[in-house]
């Protein structure tokens, strides 16, 4: 049972909501992520996840066939969705598409942090083969922004 | 189609995202509020809204079997959830729990701004009759909070 009332503590924490391995180590490849489940019920549906990236640090590059709902929340960076590569800021609203390759990097002097919306079943990511990677890479701006 | 990047603009506004009326006008008793949806849609099962309630204004004391979860973005306010009274800041996290009688209030000097997380699929709210406002009453807390 989740507290009524759970009040933001400092720096993106809050009470009896743990911060998370954003993935098991060595699942995926990925950097300076943490993660944590704010809202969480079968009555929703959805799951609300708090995700933080570190200064320099970047999520997964993947694509799935479930819907990102995100809003930036602390900081700012970059992200890839698609093949468009765009700068998000303060309470920036991003929808990653079905099936869609994205990835989310904090700048260099600047945690982001971020809400992240998803529908509560949902499928798992799937990773980039050497092919994906040489087809991506054929946009100059993407093949500059990806981590993998 | 949303688009995939929508920037935030001043004071909490995005763009391809209209201000709404919070309630049909004469629906319901409420001051000063307005939604915008920020993201809806099928495959998401929810939708995320962002309620903004200006200085000295509030939401409809009401209730219903779906369940809110939602975080303050924006300046402070206090809240009524079932018979508990209490403060919410930025970022605070607040979970409505099924059938439970809920009120929003900005403070008299800011507004108060917060992300709201439903089911696509709710029923609609019911309000207080006189018996239910008489027992809510009981508590000197709850009745020198609730406004109707």
């Amino acid at each position: 049972m989740t507290n009524t009332h759970r009040p933001h503590q400092t720096s993106f924490r809050w009470a009896d909501t743990p911060v998370l391995e954003y993935k098991q180590a060595g699942a995926a490849p990925f950097k300076d992520v943490t993660r944590q489940v704010l809202f969480e019920s079968a009555e929703l549906g959805c799951q609300l996840r708090y995700f933080e990236v570190e200064p320099g640090g970047h999520t997964t590059l993947e694509k799935h066939a479930h819907v990102h709902a995100v809003m930036v929340i602390r900081g700012n960076g970059r992200c890839l969705v698609g093949d468009a590569v765009f700068d998000i800021a303060l309470h920036d609203l991003v929808t990653v598409p079905p099936h869609t390759w994205h990835q989310f990097r904090a700048s260099e002097h600047a945690p982001l942090g971020f809400l992240c919306m998803v529908n509560r079943e949902r499928d798992r990511p799937v990773l980039p083969d050497e092919e994906t990677l040489a087809q991506l890479r054929k946009n100059s701006a993407v093949a500059a922004f990806i981590r993998v």
